[in-house]
């Protein structure tokens, strides 16, 4: 076994480029957003509704459980009519993933813990290769092989050496998927422990050049579960680490791409169009913000939802005077409450003259609308 | 004007203690939660009202703004009723401050970009001094002084110059602050965009052992804002900086305090108790998993409100065997669907039985409420 503390140090964020169905993952490429479909994969009407509610809502890859051979043949079906490219997620049968590929799987999951037997590993990786897919493994704290279990349980400091071990027990199958022809890998080290996922994955990057997928297993209900997803992947996003994610949750599979939409534009990594800006209103505060901030939103997201471009990079809503006009002057279009129930309009840095409130609001808003053009179709 | 660049690197978390109203900020104290009313604060009872409802979900410290003299009689009072410590928010006038100082606030927050002479300053701190209250500079990339701002639009580099820009600006008012004899000193360096404000707090806490309040500001509505404040709060916890808290949400405050728990929680710095892990579906599910952790959410809230003390650390909700029973073991109690319709029960890693789903998740609740014990009223 190598010991990966040995291992040659390498900056982060320098991966190998892989291609799943068509969407470039590591070596700089986007960072892109998957899902799970949530329904019986049996069922290939409903998980194919369900995948166009996932792409249309932004998810770039979308994965799949095939838990038994009756499951082959629906794949097939929802692989031929998939808009976006989907993975089989396979767990202990080797003989399910060499099926999934026969029906056209554009990329596969399998877990260190539980297919390890050398000969199935070696058929697994030819078929990858000959179809030219990508395998993904993904370590996860909890189904590590039991070896390793037994060696955290042991150690002192269990929290590095579960990051350790599920370090080691990914580089281990991907050595072996090496030494069987097959390099197009990428890795997943998850945990329903932030720090330790956080931990990990900066181990494996320091170390190797897989492209990473993050994600925080068992992470909880919408809430607790986007927050966890938010610090761990959002972490590990801001030091140039990792190249695509997926949020889990405990909910609709569409929340899961909101999510992640989220994370990648609070990381700087994808641009909101527009984005909506607003300061959190205190005692200062002279209007209804929040009231405005959401019609704002709503207005934006309605306009996105009829096909309409919307070219405004950033667009403030501001309480007050103290940060307001600072900020809005950055973006192309703002507001900011002043005194006796009025408002300021900015536009690209300069005041539009001050307002009474519901008239500044219906003046933003025109101009928002005004400026919205239609989506040529394709 | 120092330059920040050149000043001596210190390892990260290592800052100094502040007290502020009975609450330990830095030097490995806990990390404190805070918030800020919405309310007008010239309403005493409205914003007392909100201060309790705050204090009730679990805030530590809460800021106020302090607009004009008329506010000083209304914040004497909120100070005296109040039962979390209160910070006033000054801008422009630092005789609001000395006003707030005489009050009874428990510390004063201002802006370096809008109380910067030096004779008012040295009132300041003086007062501040002959009363033993911290106080907060603020640094926002909002108001940032008018030479700096210059200085950021002509850089090549704008991210790392308002970096920069912001870390530099609460040095220098941090310093004359020093100089004029006060050294219960906090700082904030925050910014609507989230790399900027990592970056600055990161370059903050490398020369400086002042310790950080962190908070990304005008993060937005309720959903955008708690992942925007989740990645950038998050990121800074997970390398030990940070020592107190706000998440700024254009929301009730209360959910900036719920978010505020959630992030400590996902950064490991608090544990919930009891924390409902629960895996994110997928295919292989036979039961209804969001359903079921809700309803043990709930449950586990419920007996909370009574009063109840739960004395377990992690129950799992798992919905099938591939990670399930690994993950349920780390759990004092847990549930794993299993074929044809049936669950198993796991308690301290050991096996229950397997019972059908209803009748497992009614044990499951049942061992709930028979572990949880009345709160012995203090």
């Amino acid at each position: 076994m190598s010991n990966i503390d040995l291992l040659q140090a390498r900056p982060p964020g320098k991966t190998r480029r892989i291609v799943l169905g068509g969407v470039k993952i590591g070596a700089g490429a986007p960072v892109s957003i998957q899902s799970m479909t949530k329904t019986d994969t049996h069922d290939h009407a409903a998980t194919l509704k369900q995948i166009r509610q996932l792409a249309s809502a932004g998810c770039d890859i979308v994965r799949l459980a095939v838990p038994d051979r009756k499951a082959i043949q629906p794949l097939r079906i929802i692989v031929s009519q998939s808009p976006i490219p989907v993975v089989a997620d396979i767990h202990f049968y080797h003989r399910l993933a060499l099926g999934a590929i026969d029906a056209g799987a554009h990329g596969i999951r399998i877990n260190p813990g539980n297919i390890s037997d050398e000969k199935h590993l070696s058929e697994l990786a030819e078929a990858a290769g000959a179809a030219k897919i990508p395998i993904r493994v993904g370590a996860n704290s909890g189904s590590l092989p039991k070896k390793m279990q037994q060696k955290v349980a042991r150690a002192k400091n269990r929290h590095k050496a579960l990051a350790d071990a599920l370090v080691q027990s990914a580089l281990e199958q991907c050595a072996m998927l090496e030494e069987f022809g097959l390099s197009a890998i990428k890795v997943s080290i998850k945990s329903p422990d932030v720090p330790v996922m956080v931990a990990a994955c900066r181990k494996f990057s320091s170390v190797s050049d897989y492209p990473l997928h993050l994600g925080v297993t068992e992470a909880g209900t919408l809430t607790r579960g986007t927050v966890k997803s938010a610090v761990g992947i959002g972490a590990l996003l801001l030091d140039g680490i990792g190249d695509t994610i997926r949020v889990s949750l405990t909910a609709d599979p569409v929340e899961e791409v909101r999510a992640a939409i989220l994370i990648l534009e609070a990381t700087g990594l994808r641009t909101p169009q527009p984005e909506v800006v607003s300061c959190p209103t205190c005692g200062r505060t002279e209007f209804d913000l929040m009231k405005t901030a959401l019609r704002i939103e709503n207005l934006v997201d309605n306009l996105k939802q009829k096909g309409e471009i919307i070219p405004i990079r950033k667009i403030a809503v501001m309480g007050c005077v103290v940060n307001g006009p600072g900020e809005a002057k950055d973006a192309e279009i703002g507001i900011a409450g002043v005194k006796g129930g009025k408002a300021a309009i900015f536009s690209h840095g300069e005041s539009q003259g001050t307002f009474p409130i519901d008239e500044a609001i219906a003046i933003l808003m025109k101009k928002i609308v005004e400026k919205s053009t239609k989506k040529t179709p394709r």
